[in-house]
């Protein structure tokens, strides 16, 4: 088994563990050592996983004294997908907050009449998905394709293509997750795309990319209350 | 032939009349009509050519004045990189502006000591390949790489690899213009290699993020002088 | 009359045609030379003025083509706030933008617990003022400062307290106009200032600079509907 | 005295032991309640001193083990500066990191002819200066100046002149220092000016403000080698 599966193992065994024995916000995980032997790994691949889970907002370490708690993975989360998904699924946010805001932006100050309809109707068809009982994360995903591909550079639909697996997986756990919320929730994600377009439309490039930037940070807060 | 094909087709038509009626910096190019009479395409095709020019720095719209030449592709760059594969590889500077001073950041933040290490190691490869008589743009590759690795979010990697063949062109092409240049060009390309590694070293995010995107802004006008 | 007095004049004299002859946004304002002619000043001073009202996102240059209305400042501004004070108290936000994202990012990196303990107390004594009846622009005033102190670095504080005039005006101004609007406005200014907070108390430096540059984006979009 | 005035006293103190003593990088510092003891002050106003340090890069602070020494100011620095102002002086670079550089991205949009013309007499001014025996640095100043005053926004200008006299204490300072430096020195800081203003001829944002910020962060490294 390759080392890149063993620490999403370990990832997962970590969630499960916060999971399993109600470890609260602050609270002290085991020693790098006492994990690594909890696992049947080395302290390398025990320190891979502690990187991650810090990088995905889950722990947070402390010099000298070992990683603690910063938030719990939402019961939901888990409820609608395995936990040996969640590294590569959360990882993906942190390329996306980069590279989706610059594709905004540059959409905004470069999106032709085409590009601009394509968005537009990309809009449509997600708030019609997101208003019926239909699921909305195809709809979802599409609209941030053509956003990427409105910047005219085909290496950013390449990126976002590449991505596409994980950002898939995400969207429909998150689609998901908010589908079991209350109405106030599917207005916000609504709203949240909203705006993104009204900027592009606009041409206002700061304001585009500071809109998508915001809603995949809300996004991945949704998944971590 | 697909309508991204035709699009390149157009847009390398149009580098090649900057070159050959050697058009200088300001100069007005032919209309939108007058392009697709020209080249036997639609006037949507040479829009979508024009708006990836622009975004390449190589030309520049003016509202209601029409495109005007911006900065002239370097003659060197032209003798090593076919025309046709100009779009791509320019386009894959876009999206590295943003992930690798990203991934610079985190790299910073996280890497390990053994991920230190490796980045260590990559530059001294490549310092060893510049300062002799071999092509260095694999060690260059390499190092980028092992620095998006260190970010420790395999999402990092999984995209810098998506754009690797577009990555490796430009730099075959960047390093063998430079290599045809004096001494002070290589000391430059090192250095700049060194700044990105010091700042990493340091743990010093901003820094590390910066001196990536000066980097890559500098290894794009050097093909665009 | 200095010549920056002058072009606030014309500043003000524009937004009160765009007010008094209610032109839509998308409506074409006179050309320069109409109104050089119209407000007796020389182009120079209308050209200056409007690079400032597009700087503010109320209009819009197209090249060749003139300025275009973008976004009509609200009836409610105009109550609460004297026409010719607009120019200077919009202009602010656009340093807030970068400062105190700034500021709050450096915050979520260095507060000390005595920093955040002022910090925490200062968002205290707003929502306490925005619950009540009493004005609460002193308050909002006040945890943005204590925010610029927690950097540790009393540049900020200097910066801040020489826009302070100009943001107190415009706070008075925001905060009276959320004051006559629907209490769910009220809780979303609480909790956009709620979310600074979060992110400098979970040392969340990324997240304090997206939260606040998203509040005050927001808080200049509830003052030109 | 003021509490400001203290924590400056014990910055400049603690610079004076690195010098002093010939802590090189990398050494630990006397720990909190050391250097209190030995200032004779509380801790509180220590650790406020030892918080700026870090922000100016002269320490690094790690959890539970103290504080190190991360660059050592230079002797020229020393010579031409009085230590109590050292802390005021870097920390100025830290506003005008986000602050210039974001002035420099408004210019390269807004700059009307008579702007530009305004900023290319203040380059040509600053280069005569530099190529001569003359001080530089009411030039450079005033070039950076006019850079704030081409965003048409005279908050960017209101805020540069509060920072005005820590600026011209640092310019001073780096100008003297720069010119008992060898002439790559003086080309170095006359191209990274020239970058700037042609990237705001050229009008381009992004370039301008990544030129102007590489060149602060350089102009700052050139402080403390």
């Amino acid at each position: 088994m390759s080392q890149a599966r063993l620490s999403d193992q370990v990832y997962a065994g970590i969630v499960e563990i916060i999971k399993a024995e109600a470890l609260e916000v602050g609270a002290r995980l085991p020693s790098e050592a006492g994990l690594a032997e909890m696992f049947g790994v080395s302290r390398a691949i025990v320190r891979e996983a502690l990187v991650r889970l810090a990088a995905d907002g889950i722990t947070e370490a402390r010099r000298g004294a070992g990683s603690f708690v910063k938030s719990r993975p939402s019961d939901r989360l888990a409820a609608f997908m395995p936990l040996a998904e969640l590294p590569t699924t959360l990882g993906s946010y942190e390329v996306r907050f980069v590279l989706e805001a610059e594709a905004a932006r540059l959409a905004a100050i470069r999106r032709t009449a085409v590009e601009m309809a394509h968005v537009e109707e990309g809009l449509a068809l997600l708030r019609a998905a997101l208003l019926s009982s239909a699921p909305a994360h195809a709809e979802d995903m599409e609209l941030h394709r053509r956003i990427a591909k409105a910047t005219g550079n085909p290496a950013f639909l390449l990126v976002f293509d590449a991505l596409r697996s994980d950002i898939e997986r995400i969207m429909r756990a998150g689609v998901d997750i908010s589908r079991s919320r209350p109405p106030e929730v599917i207005a916000t994600m609504l709203g949240e795309h909203e705006v993104i377009v009204d900027a592009i439309r606009a041409q206002d490039p700061e304001g585009a990319a500071l809109a998508m930037r915001w809603h995949l940070w809300e996004g991945r807060r949704r998944l971590m209350p």
